[in-house]
Parts: structure tokens; C-alpha cells; sequence
């Protein structure tokens, strides 16, 4: 069978999840070849349906596999992959990859200098391929992480995949990569799994004193067991290496405490306030001091739009947005997310608009 | 000097930064006579300046003394109004309620059944005085922690201070309360603090990967250190203990990955999934299931307040917004958070808008 090349196609993508459809349906804005393969047609219908692609043909030869399956099928299907289609390019997209690389060389793969491993860091509470979108990927880091046997046209093909998808692809090696998610993904989920498990069981009138801030560091705890087990699992090394050192600060913050060094428990918390430092800004650039206007919105229809037209008028870009509002109560306030400099221009002009804010 | 007593006035405010400006503001929506006091002299005339009362006069008669200093300061200042004000229910909003009522207990200070500790749940990334908000406890739980001794008039009288505040009045012992808080906020910000830590001193290219999980499980690791230390010091015997039972949680997650004992690591991620699932909806209510819709956004002028528009036009409620947008980009993402039931709804009707969604 042959198809007309796109770009980078054509592309075979295994396991029509979440994250596979998502790769078809960003792929076929550029008119790339998709073909699409799951264990369960259904997935396979339905991500079609949505225009990710079309069932994978019996004599397809792709030029790239795309392998999006759950964590402990990684290594036997890229295995897979490499031997069924001997000329193409294979890379997975799961969010571990040095385990899956040592099971390929311990099982003696053919051709694993056509495997670059890659991870793009996009996903979403929901899974299936009804949670599938082509703009998933838009403006976030896609971690290529080839070993060092892999094919430089190999690493080529994969890169251009991540941007293809509108991605920004990030080079690092399979430990890096490892490493990397563990400390921005694995132990952060790790940490909120454990703040929420103090939750469980407890009365409620405690719970009814339940602020905005342990609803954010608990948010990502809600995620599904089966699948968290197995990230965690296996990314054990750095998951480990990370926990032994979160023990370590956890020790000395309990010892610091019991006996009133307060000198020792700020060193900590200094610590904190310096890793909230270091993540960069939401794309890539430095962090920018934001402000926010806290503005009394009444719950009529078309108030939430008055406002954006207002705000919109007055030309302050919003960053972000949070609504806190009570079903019961007349009043909605809604968090206007601004730059530092930019916050007194729009408070003060909302409220020559007759609008309620505060700072 | 007399005073026109309002419902639960005169009242004198020690501490005039956010929190007692904000007492200050709240009680003047309601005429309630509001006196100010502060070590720092810049701030009550601040806070006048703002509406919030007028500096206290020489010959004061509060009929109510909130305190609002920093936590060390809450026994001293707590015992001074009890003393100079004879006649005065005293209150104070500090986070812990054990320690400065075990201080006053100690000291033997008369009139302690005219003292009822309270704490509002409301607060700021920013503090002082112009942080100050008549709507700042609006909806809020406010913790009123009564000893066993204290006088029912005066716990009205907080209750009602909770009350004209706008906020919701929650009794509840004092030793229940510093364990409530331990586990609903001073834990969750020692969580946060360990997970940023790991942060701290990483290479760029890994943090290049932090995605909107880690940025919401790091968020309050950002708040004030040397405020943190009073706080967690403030609180040592319900912080030491929900510490000692992470710690075990820490052993038995690390020991279970270390064997890889997945059933272990499971346990551990599903009590972090039922702890989410305790905490009561923003407002007291049980929380109910919502859905995001994600809505690409042309970057001119006026989108934003035209999807407002729609939305409102289709009638579906939302319940949160959040704005993911890259400056270097013509399109951002705007995440439209709804009851579970109204997405399809609404991401149907926004399409049929000819606006582009997924879900």
C-alpha cells in the first residue's frame, strides 16, 4: 500500500488513548498520513470518527510508529514496532524512558537505532479518545530523549513530530528526562498524595476550614492509582533518589520543631520559597511578577461578559482567572491575574467603571 | 468617650494590617463605630485613610477588642486588652488557638471568660494595609474556638463579628481547630515547602518541564517564611503529629517501591484520591463533579469578553476560568471549568459559534 507522504508521514500511531488521537488529529491539520491501531477497535472507530486518522491497512509501511500505550506496555510494543516495520522510525510518547530503553537492550532489539524515546508533557484529567484534541500539544515542552546509539535522522524525525503536533520540543537524554519528571511530576504528585491522605478519614467540621490552598496542592492527588502506580514504578531510581532526599529535609524539619530551632525550620521553608523561584514562567520565559484584582461581580447573565468587555477596553491583558462563587449568595468574585505594573491601572479604571475590587 | 454602639460596636482593632483593616472595612458597611491601633502609627493612618475606623482615642471604652498581630505577639496583646478594657470581650484572628491560650492560662490573666479566640479563613499573597478589603471574609469560613470557660455573651458577640464580616461562623474547640488547620493548611504548606525544595538548585533544562501540577502543588510554598515559622511553631504539637503520620506514609511509599510491591504503592495513592474527594465544594456544599472545556482564543482585543458573551447567551453556569496563554503566540487556551452535566452543552453550542473547543 502506498499514501502520500506528509512531512513526517506516513505515520502509524499504536494505541488510540488520549494522547493518540491527539497526535492524529494534530497531524491531520497538516494533512499528514495517520494511521491509527488499539487493542480495542472501538478506540480505533471512535478516534476516527473524530478525524484522527483512518484504521491501520494490513500492508501499511509507516515511516514513524508513534507507540502511545500505557506505561508497562512500552518496551514489548516498541519491540514490536521496530520488528514489524524494519524502515521506520519508532518513538513512544510514555512518561518514563530509561526503563523501557534498558528492556529493549536487554531483550536485544534489531534496529534500536531507529527508537527515540520522547514525552510530550500534555495531558488531562479525562483519557480515551473522546479527550482527544489537535491542540493538546500547543506551546508545551516535548521532551526528545534519544540514547546515545540512536540515529540522528531518527532524532530528526521525531523533532519535527513534536512540532508538527505545535509543540516545543526539549533535547535531554533518557536520564535527564528521568530525572527531570520525577522532580517536576512524580514527587510533586507524590507530596500532594500525601497532604490529601491526611484528609481521608478526618472530621468534617475540619474539613469545612478547607481554604484555596490545600485544594491546589491536593488537586493532582485526585489522579487514577492504577496509572500513577506504574509511572511511579517505573521511574523507581530517581522516583527513590528524590524521596530519600524529601526524608532527609522531612527528618530535619520534625527534629527543627520538636526542639524550637527556628533557624532551622526557615532554612526549609526558605528552601520552598526558592524552588517556586525556579520554575519558569508558564512558556519557557522567565517568571513575571503578576498581581491580582479581586472584582465583586453580581450574578446576573452578561455581568462576567461586561466585565471582560470592560477589561478589555481598558487594555490590561488578563494572564489568568479564578471565579469564586457561591450558589447561594447574589455576588461572584472573580481573580483578575495581571502583570505587577498593570494592577493598580486596572483596579482603578474598573472601579471609575463602578466596579467593586479589591487587591 | 462614648460612641453610637452599632450592632456589635464600639470596637477596637489592635493590629491594622490586612486582616484588621479588613475587620475595619467589613464592620464600617454596617455603621459599627471602629477604633484602630498599631505599633506602627503609618499604618492606622493608612488604614483611616482607607475607611477602615479612626485612631483609637485616649479614653477608649471598646465594647469588643479584636486583636490581629503576628502570631508571637497573640498571648501578650490578647492579655493587654483584657486588662486595660475591663468591660471588653476580646477576640483575636490569629491561626493558632492552643498555644496563646495556654500562655494566657499560665500568666493567670484575669477576665480570660471574656476572651474567645477566633480565626477567619481568609488571607492574601500580599499583606499591610492597603491589601485591606471590606469583602476579604465575604462566604469564608471563620473558626470561633471558645475555651470551656468562656462567657456564652462572648462568644455571641465574636459569632456575631464573624457574621457582619460576611463571613460563616465555625464553633469548634480550640484543640480541634489547631488540628483542623494543621491538617487543612500549615501540613499541605509543609507539603508544598518538600516538593519545591526538590526544586531548588535544579538544572534549567529539567524545570523547562514543569507543567501547571507542579505549579499548583508549589504554589503556597512561596508564602513568607519567617510568618510560616510562627505559624508551624505556633501550632508544634498538631503539625508533629500529622508530620509523624506522613512520615509513615513516606517509609511504607518508599519501602513499597523499593520492592516493588505495587499493591503497597496503590493503598497509598488511593487514600491520596478519597482525601480529595472529602473536601467539602468551595462553600460548604458536597463538591460536585465539574468538567473543563478548553476554548482556543484569537489574541485581539475582545475575544475574551465575546466568549463570555456566548457562554452566558448559552446559559451554562461557569463555575471557574483558567487563561494558558503564551504572548509569542497568535491563539491562548482558555479553560472553561462547568457542572459535569452542562460541557457537552456547552462546548456543542461554542462550536456551533464557530469556536473551536475540546474537551
Amino acid at each position: 500500500m502506498t499514501a502520500v507522504a506528509g512531512p513526517a508521514g506516513p505515520v502509524l500511531v499504536v494505541g488510540s488513548g488520549l494522547l493518540g488521537t491527539s497526535i492524529g488529529l494534530a497531524l491531520r491539520r497538516h494533512d499528514v498520513t495517520v494511521w491509527l491501531a488499539d487493542v480495542a477497535s472501538e478506540h480505533v472507530r471512535t478516534a476516527s470518527g473524530l478525524g484522527a486518522g483512518v484504521p491501520v491497512p494490513a500492508d501499511a509501511s509507516p515511516a514513524l510508529v508513534v507507540v502511545a500505550v500505557p506505561p508497562d506496555l512500552l518496551g514489548p510494543e516498541v519491540a514490536r514496532a521496530l520488528e514489524e516495520h524494519p524502515e521506520a522510525v519508532v518513538t513512544d510518547v510514555g512518561s518514563v524512558k530509561t526503563a523501557p530503553l534498558a528492556e529493549l537492550r536487554e531483550k536485544r532489539v534489531a534496529g534500536l537505532a531507529r527508537y527515540v524515546g520522547s514525552h510530550p508533557m500534555a495531558g488531562s484529567e479525562r483519557s480515551g479518545p473522546l479527550a482527544g484534541s489537535a491542540s493538546l500539544f500547543d506551546g508545551r515542552p516535548w521532551a526528545i530523549a534519544p540514547h546515545p546509539g540512536a540515529d540522528p535522522a531518527a532524532v530528526a524525525a521525531v523533532t519535527a513530530l513534536a512540532e508538527l503536533c505545535g509543540a516545543t520540543p526539549v533535547r535531554m537524554t533518557p536520564e535527564e528526562h528521568d530525572l527531570a519528571v520525577a522532580r517536576t511530576s512524580h514527587l510533586p504528585h507524590l507530596m500532594s498524595v500525601l497532604a490529601a491522605g491526611r484528609l481521608a478519614g478526618a472530621p468534617a467540621e475540619h474539613l469545612a476550614l478547607s481554604g484555596q490552598g490545600v485544594r491546589d496542592v491536593t488537586r493532582i492527588a485526585a489522579g487514577d492509582p492504577g496509572l500513577w502506580q506504574q509511572i511511579v514504578s517505573g521511574n523507581a531510581a530517581a522516583v527513590l533518589r528524590l524521596l530519600g532526599e524529601v526524608r532527609g529535609d522531612l527528618d530535619a524539619l520534625i527534629s527543627a520543631i520538636e526542639r524550637d530551632e527556628r533557624d532551622g525550620v526557615v532554612d526549609l521553608l526558605d528552601r520552598g520559597v526558592r524552588g517556586t523561584l525556579a520554575i519558569p514562567g508558564k512558556h519557557g520565559g522567565p517568571p513575571r511578577p503578576t498581581e491580582s484584582v479581586f472584582v465583586a461581580v453580581p450574578d446576573h447573565p452578561g455581568e462576567l461578559a461586561r466585565l471582560f468587555a470592560d477589561a478589555g477596553e481598558i487594555g490590561v491583558n488578563i494572564e489568568d482567572v479564578h471565579i469564586d462563587h457561591d450558589p447561594g449568595r447574589p455576588v461572584g468574585l472573580v481573580e483578575l491575574v495581571v502583570e505587577e505594573s498593570r494592577a493598580e491601572l486596572l483596579a482603578d479604571s474598573l472601579e471609575s467603571r463602578n466596579w467593586v475590587t479589591h487587591r
